[in-house]
């Protein structure tokens, strides 16, 4: 069977949810909310399920829906798109990436990506014939450098895989650090692909900067979102891919082989969504904030040094000054076991050379499972 | 960017709705039904949307989904299947046959496909590394035979394709072809992977028979159905995969990073229409035989030679005998202008030696619909 896939652990967040169901462990560690979602956009759903289109749409995305990204990403950040050609919908972040990676990446082709990286990069990177060139960012900060972009850029580098905001490591980055990277895609001619599927859950005066956006980077960057993340409904798994035609062109025909389409039931109910005003989204990050407020003033409380957390679900908890003799790996299974609260070691999210003090929570979660999990967590250092 | 993909034409099931929606056209070609799907399952999804769980399910699907299907082809077909080891559900049977061909094929397999073939196929198993070794089958019977097999089996051969029942050929393969099939992949040491998707939609007195239960097939099959196909909900994409877990586990493995999982809400809908009863199945059979042999005779009394449907959706016309001087695609393009009804040329199923006399139509629509295109196509030959 195929090497590149038969020897892959299965993903860190599925072994990780699967030890809290075992263990019935509150579940800090796969990036889900444990609030059913928006009522309205559910409804939104219900309704195109009884009144609404059920059969094969269009293979782009509903024309609804897709302009509302456009539209969407016009209002929030400036971004003008062509909703017919230069926007697709996909099934999820996850095939949004892998349309986007699998149309660009060709056999000796090499593809610079940051460790902390998101696990499914790499494999499909390998599976594309590609050469992963990995940098290796560091807390607290987790900030780019040009000595670490000089070390990688080179003359055979096709593409950049860039997350951001940054699971696991909630940074979102500033202007600096994009424009660092937008000068080593042009100087090397280089596609970005961006994963940008936090880009709404931003905190305090931390705002996401799509990388498309920098000057020079509009006709190099593939842009991916996911309605998931933004509407707290992880399971519904419509991504975006959003991207100047000749790229969006190609990573159609890659989508067309991998899921050809997206339920159009559930494409209708997220356009409503895309349309809702502002304040929607601000008083979702408002709740976030609040819940991350939470679970890091308990963490603290309870010793542990937590890193503040800038965007995502998630924040981070720095084991090292606490001496425990322990890596993150070996945190995060004691305590699902013991404490009944799973969390994921960051470690996992490299290759090489991992960061292995360093564990992230989720708090996309009702303030009393905080306080249980947090109550449970007393006295587990 | 990715030459597998960079020079690929659209599907032309996708480049034949557009034009049937450019030209006002009746839609004959892609296959899909024109009513709104059983409303009960329907319904569950809104229910499911609004009362149910929206977040991330299992990546290998909801437990209640993994159950139905593995009790619903015990129930049919006497296949015993572990539901939490052997089944897996992925968003539509196209992410199914995607996750199957990239966890079998590596760089220099050999892999035999039968032509017709479905147009995802070849530019997977290519993305793959895999060498394509076609079959050409010939209307009007498009049976297997050993001599078809004898020519293409070698020791490179990794895996077989195989599309039963067959679209666009609408044929359901007895039990004496697959075991063709079965000796020929038991000598050279090969995986079937079986694009069933079309399982419940078969006419008269043929009987869809998976290859995994014929006789040594069962640990070196993978098994892939669509729940769009077997509830006329196309546009759900929800696919399962069923294999021996050595080989559903690799499988498992593409999955998690095509798509990583499936909106529950859709799957516990699914769940619910698997167990309906028997009859729900065959009264839906009925209706589409009705419907297969209202286009039949209609278009016989226009003067088509018509090759009689065993299963699908669809129905075929042999355009030979007619004398047109125009091949499938000619007449196809010329139809959907010029007598504003789609249907799909059989020849976009070939990459070499096309059949260029045959046309497919979809019957899957109401009566109203086929008769208007019957007397749109009244002077069309
Ligand atoms: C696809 S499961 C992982 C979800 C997620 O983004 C995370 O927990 O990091
Ligand atoms: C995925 S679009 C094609 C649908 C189908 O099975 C067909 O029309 O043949």
């Amino acid at each position: 069977l195929n090497k590149v896939f038969a020897d892959l652990p299965v993903t860190i967040f599925e072994a990780m949810s699967q030890a809290a169901r075992d263990n019935n462990a509150i579940n800090l560690g796969q990036g889900f909310p444990d609030d059913p979602g928006p009522e309205d956009i559910r409804r939104a759903a219900a309704d195109a399920s009884l009144n609404g289109y059920n059969q094969y749409p269009s293979m782009m995305g509903i024309p609804e829906l897709r302009q509302a990204i456009a539209t969407h990403y016009g209002h929030w950040h400036g971004l003008e798109l062509d909703p017919m050609s230069e926007v697709m919908v996909t099934s999820g972040g996850t095939e949004a990436l892998t349309s986007a990676i699998l149309s660009v990446v060709q056999p000796g082709d090499e593809v610079v990506c940051f460790q902390p990286v998101y696990d499914s990069y790499l494999p499909i990177i390998r599976q594309a014939g590609g050469i992963p060139r990995l940098v290796r960012l560091e807390p607290p900060g987790w900030r780019l450098n040009e000595d670490m972009l000089k070390s990688v850029f080179n003359s055979k580098t096709k593409a950049v895989l860039f997350n951001n905001p940054l699971n696991p490591s909630a940074v979102v980055y500033p202007r600096e650090d994009l424009e660092l990277l937008a000068r080593y895609c042009q100087e090397f001619d280089v596609i970005a692909i961006c994963d940008e599927v936090w880009e709404h859950v931003t905190f305090d005066e931390h705002k996401h900067i799509p990388l498309i956006t920098i000057p020079g980077m509009r006709e190099r960057t593939i842009k991916v979102g996911s309605a998931g993340k933004i509407f707290s409904l992880t399971g519904w798994k419509i991504g975006f891919v959003c991207a100047a035609p000749p790229l969006l062109r190609v990573a159609a025909k890659v989508h067309q082989f991998l899921t050809f389409t997206t339920a159009p039931n559930l494409q209708a109910a997220v356009a409503y969504g895309l349309g809702k005003p502002d304040e929607y989204f601000l008083s979702m990050r408002k709740d976030l904030t609040r819940s991350r407020d939470r679970l890091t003033r308990g963490l603290e409380s309870l010793g542990f040094p937590v890193l503040k957390s800038q965007g995502t679900y998630f924040l981070t908890v720095d084991l090292s000054p606490l001496g425990l003799n322990e890596s993150d790996a070996e945190f995060c299974w004691r305590i699902v076991k013991d404490y009944k609260v799973a969390a994921i070691p960051v470690s996992a999210f490299y290759e090489q050379d991992p960061v292995t003090s360093v564990v992230r929570f989720c708090f996309a979660k009702k303030d009393q499972t905080l306080d249980t999990a947090l109550e449970r967590l007393s006295d587990a250092i």
